[in-house]
């Protein structure tokens, strides 16, 4: 892990870039020295650079509660090399919407199942990384998209003690059984009326969760339109269960 | 309204019971004088003396976030008149469950309706003598069951401007009607689990509801499991929208 840049943004929180091999990523922790914070990894769709003032919003937030904030570009995203079998099934699943044709659990599987095999030792690696940073401590948790990632994560990563997730479509069916291995507490975000979301599926993967605390939080709009008095309840949440 | 006995609870809440005309209620109000609080009415299912745990509870984490809280009996509830048809509607209610058959939609107009269109009335004058003491601001949220009397009350009453609503079964055709017209911010609150509860009818009424800002927590458990942390965020809801 190389830091490769780093700034002071509003109210002191300190972003730092880095390089983790050739996987970029961001780190933000409070300004001043203070005990081991908390970590709360930042899930989100792919492209770091697009995502980056949604991301370092998220991530300023927490930081202001006490935590430290980290994110890594997935695989395929931003200048990433792309996942050939996950841009054809891409393209497949554009043909499909544009035809008015359902898409197909096969496509699905192809389009997200490369990404959590690929991404989710990355995850952990970055794990490894930033926890042997002295200004960062357990416990763990994981926030956002994509939401097989985050499933898997809370399935084979002990260290993650709570997960937020962004409930997505396209969920390999596969998916809805690693759910019922989730045994973490949970609090899954469902924007309603979201017309590119399957709506039934997400209550359908909040069913099947096993997390004996699992809570869902569904508001009105579409994928950008997450109320920003989830990110103060996504924080509250977190503060339950890493501090 | 005329007080009849008040005691001072942990944290210098003051409780006074009161009467208006023949209906009993409760008072809770920050002990020491400030400006006049934004009021909470505490709805339930009936049963004061009953369901006064939890309600002194509930009422007490809100004075301690800067809100007044009160709440009336119910019609048929407590010492008070039984509402005849009402307890006909329950005993054909019980013989249906008891033999394992529908509850037909006839069967819940006649148990809630009455109980609303009674309640209504009484929670409406209960605000005005309410609203008329000095520790008493606006504006008025709405917080708990029965769901039909807080979509009655969110229709009608201008003076509500929030609701908190506790999904629950046996609610009438009509008030899903009632839902689309209700344009106050609403956060609804839902036993995932449990087992006297229509899960799918909830969803349908969460998403009848007309408000622009509506939001849904779904948590595990059956009635009276509501996670304590459900509290602060139904505080927090009051305080984005009445303070």
């Amino acid at each position: 892990m190389r830091f490769t840049s780093e700034q002071r943004l509003d109210g002191g929180v300190l972003e730092r870039e880095f390089t983790l091999g050739e996987i970029p990523g961001i780190l933000w922790t409070p300004g001043s020295a203070s005990a081991p914070a908390p970590l709360i990894l930042v899930g989100h769709p792919g492209g770091l650079r697009r995502m980056y003032p949604r991301l370092a919003a998220r991530a300023r937030h927490s930081v202001a509660e006490g935590f430290a904030a980290a994110t890594i570009e997935l695989p395929g995203g931003g200048d990433r090399p792309r996942l050939a079998a996950a841009e054809e099934a891409r393209a497949d699943l554009l043909r499909a919407l544009a035809a008015g044709e359902p898409v197909s659990g096969e496509i699905v599987d192809r389009l997200v199942l490369p990404l959590v095999e690929q991404a989710v030792p990355e995850w952990r690696a970055a794990l490894d990384a930033l926890l042997a940073l002295p200004e960062i401590g357990g416990p763990v948790g994981f926030s956002g998209g994509v939401i097989s990632i985050g499933v898997r994560l809370a399935v084979v990563e002990p260290r993650i003690a709570a997960a937020l997730l962004f409930a997505g479509s396209f969920v390999p069916a596969g998916v809805f059984e690693e759910a019922r291995q989730v045994t973490i507490p949970l609090q899954v975000l469902l924007q309603w009326d979201d017309e590119g979301n399957d709506r039934q599926a997400a209550l359908d993967l909040f069913d099947a969760f096993g997390s004996s605390e699992k809570t869902l939080h569904a508001n009105m709009g579409g994928y950008t339109g997450v109320p920003h008095f989830e990110w103060e309840a996504g924080d509250r949440f977190f503060a339950r269960h890493l501090k």
